[in-house]
């Protein structure tokens, strides 16, 4: 396990593009101060009317079950608005092509954007493509913007947080990661795992609906405890989660052991961590009945007991979960 | 001279990012039906209200004469604001890095972006970095997606275009292909010729502002003649240039001698073709004594005279400018 080492390396490593602490030293050395930054959420906000978020897509392999790279960069931007407490609206695509690309691979990967869009409720209405030379980029590459409109409420801000609020999720983690190494390392498990790559802007409503709900981040790159230490960084609260409540698949938790990987880690598509500062139970519930959150669950509280994440293990321990310098995965989306 | 050519291959070929006729066939054929996309102007127009645009940045190499790839990435998505005649306000940069990239160089870009964005007047607001293993991409590549503002007006829009128009760019055409062609084939001019990278959000205020602005286009991938191409697709009227008015540095004109290069397919990063009702001495006297307008010029008449459009020659006979299937050097921005 890497811990944050000092960035006087002065060369881009694979690292500075997990989403762990590597790449937000990245962009606080490189780009926070000299575009005037004032914030790292998922989206920026503008005048507290929208919403406003770009990512690039360099996921390897493009096709997986569960998804791909189109349905992937329109869920990742719906996400990162919606997290916001905004509602998605608008998708801008541009696309850098490898001369040589299938035509055809482009038509699915293309109906995939459409179909997550129709299903997300947002719209493409813009777009660019680009082509480089035959191995001056990887098939595919794609970068999503999207705006999303705020109706009656702030922006949710992690400086909201306080103490005794729950940290909730909406399902099993890691699915996304398990079902990309799969294909990518030829694991051959059969069948399958899934991605879980899903549009949560509906499911977030529930949430949103109860108006307890404080902060919400999407558990992509770095996985839950990247999110739950960014929280601690920005509301200096500490963290702790019950190990027990954390819902994880068998298959999972089984190539997990096998791998030495961490589900608290790795990176999902379609899970989102959210605070609020009461669940009752029948919004957990209707968590529960939505397509996308079957598994949803309380996994811990935020309290002023301990300075940072820590879990607590099945037999009563408490162990840190640090932010890390970096996933050892690259490029899971 | 390449004409457009059937697309029944299904390979994505270096001619698909040209910003020319495959281009044009590529977005037809794969994104505009699926996405539903109305239209293919520079900027999508969200309620009469916003403009929402976004391109990919591949340009090599990433440092040239009067620009880098940073400047070229804000400057870019500002002009294709503007042109729908919206006030550019906000932008959001992603960037997909090659593992072992220079994180100096990453600052002098990122430095060359907001040098861009202030003088521009804009915003850089949010942001996302990937990267990707040695090999998977050339350096840098950066998407900008930009949010205008349109004020009173609606929409600039080729269907408002007359007979009688006027046809006009800011000034000497295709100076950022000769600035990209010197550095790439190590031609050794000297002094470097430097390309016209600029936003041109002010400038064209000077014709906003007139009241006789009908249409405007940032002449990019393709040059100044796919523009008019695209003018003649979308309203249908013919147009005539002058050649002896086509505003062309000598040092270019004697490349393009030398290259078998035309300058009006050339691509330019800070001029745009406008097209006009009427335009007062004062006016243009007003372009002209801009920073980035200096060589203002009428160069053409939009007509019924002729279906297509057409090069008036100095000696006086008509010689057609069809659209380019592509363009012939590759990642020009």
């Amino acid at each position: 396990m890497l811990l944050i080492t000092n960035m006087k390396d002065d060369k881009i490593t694979l690292g500075h593009g997990s989403g762990a602490a590597l790449t937000r030293s990245l962009i606080h050395d490189v780009f926070v101060e000299r575009f005037g930054l004032k914030q790292l959420d998922d989206a920026a906000c503008i005048d507290n009317k929208l919403t406003f978020t770009t990512d690039a897509y360099v996921i390897n392999p493009l096709f997986f079950p569960g998804g791909d790279i189109g349905k992937l960069s329109v869920t990742g931007t719906v996400n990162d608005l919606c997290m916001s407490g905004s509602e998605p609206m608008y998708v801008a695509a541009s696309f850098i092509i490898e001369e040589g690309f299938s035509i055809e691979q482009l038509k699915v990967i293309a109906d995939s954007m459409q179909k997550a869009a129709i299903e997300a409720g947002v719209k493409i209405i813009a777009g660019d493509t680009k082509v480089v030379e035959r191995g001056k980029c990887d098939g595919i590459f794609i970068t999503t913007t999207g705006i999303g409109i705020l109706n009656d409420s702030p922006p949710l801000k992690a400086e909201n947080i306080k103490v005794g609020d729950k940290i909730v999720v909406n399902g099993s983690l890691g699915d996304h990661t398990v079902a990309i190494i799969n294909v990518r390392q030829n694991l051959g498990l059969n069948p399958p795992p899934e991605s879980d790559c899903a549009p949560l802007n509906e499911i977030i409503k529930i949430l949103l609906k109860t108006k307890k709900l404080v902060f919400a981040r999407d558990a992509t790159r770095g996985g839950v405890a990247t999110i739950l230490n960014e929280i601690y960084t920005d509301s200096g609260l500490g963290i702790i989660i019950d190990e027990t409540s954390v819902p994880v698949k068998e298959s999972t938790s089984a190539l997990c052991g096998l791998l030495g990987l961490d589900p608290l880690y790795m990176a999902n598509e379609g899970k989102f961590v959210a605070v609020v500062s009461d669940l009752d139970d029948n919004s957990l519930q209707k968590l529960q009945a939505h397509k996308y959150g079957n598994a949803a669950s309380v996994i811990g509280i935020v309290t002023n007991e301990v300075q940072g994440v820590y879990l607590r293990t099945a037999i009563g321990s408490l162990r840190p979960l640090p932010m890390l310098a970096s996933d050892p995965l690259p490029r899971i989306c």
